[in-house]
């Protein structure tokens, strides 16, 4: 018997300590606040919100956990730099597709086995895969945490 | 045979690319960019790197890697916030430990079995680690690479 449930176990408590916190740090702010910038002429608050909310929707098809369930997300908060469409979802709309993503790749996560999280995520072809096995699906949990740390990182500079 | 060693070489892969990034981020700064702050009236850009210096130099003994390289720079980097203290470490002393500190890290973690990696860390007591087994090295690994994003991610807002 192997130690592999122990490292899996530690990657998904990483990540839902920090899940946890950005849910706090974010959820807490009012309509005004989550217009401030992080500092001055940077990102404001709701665009990274909605920046990690699309990033962590776009997991579920790369961990074959099901279809994406914000794909409109991408334009107002990755393929475009903040400040530079008019019309992108608002306070309310993250705020819930937060929450719903994040039950969503919960409820995923906890019927993955260990043997699950290193097999190929489904952005590597299995070719591809074959030459370099670490392209799996703990990586992109291990990733997709330090990503969020260093937004984490940002928001906290926004608060008062 | 298990696939222990595939989960620590991803989260040393992810260490790695972190510290890399760090270590161009911080190392291409002038010694007048080095004094800049993050944000209007946030930390210095010298304070992060030596903060992340400080954290890092403290997980030679926890990992049970050696003794400590700088414990100086704790007063400095760790207990007293930014401006606070009118000597500090320099420019050249900070880019000096943070070399020889990662140095010291990476040649400890290249002897260290995947086994090791679930040992617990010397911050816990056998007792303690009795009741919760992930208190172990490689969760010191994820926190640490999460604390280094989380600092990298207010860095670059120090750039330009």
């Amino acid at each position: 018997m192997g130690n592999e449930g122990s490292y899996v176990a530690l990657g998904l408590k990483v990540w839902r300590a920090q899940i946890e916190r950005a849910g706090k740090l974010f959820g807490g702010l009012s309509s005004e606040e989550v217009l401030r910038e992080i500092a001055p002429g940077r990102n404001r608050l709701l665009y990274l919100w909605g920046h990690l909310t699309a990033i962590h929707d776009a997991m579920l098809p790369l961990l074959g956990l099901g279809e994406r369930l914000h794909p409109e997300f991408d334009v107002a908060f990755v393929s475009n730099p903040d400040k530079s469409r008019a019309g992108i979802p608002s306070h309310e709309q993250v705020r819930r597709a937060w929450n719903v993503v994040h039950a969503e790749l919960w409820k995923g996560f906890e019927k993955m086995s260990s043997s699950d999280w290193v097999q190929r995520h489904s952005a590597v072809s299995e070719e591809d895969f074959a030459k370099d096995a670490s392209r799996n699906r703990f990586s992109i949990l291990l990733s997709r945490t330090n990503h969020l740390s260093y937004h984490l990182g940002q928001a906290v500079l926004g608060l008062k």
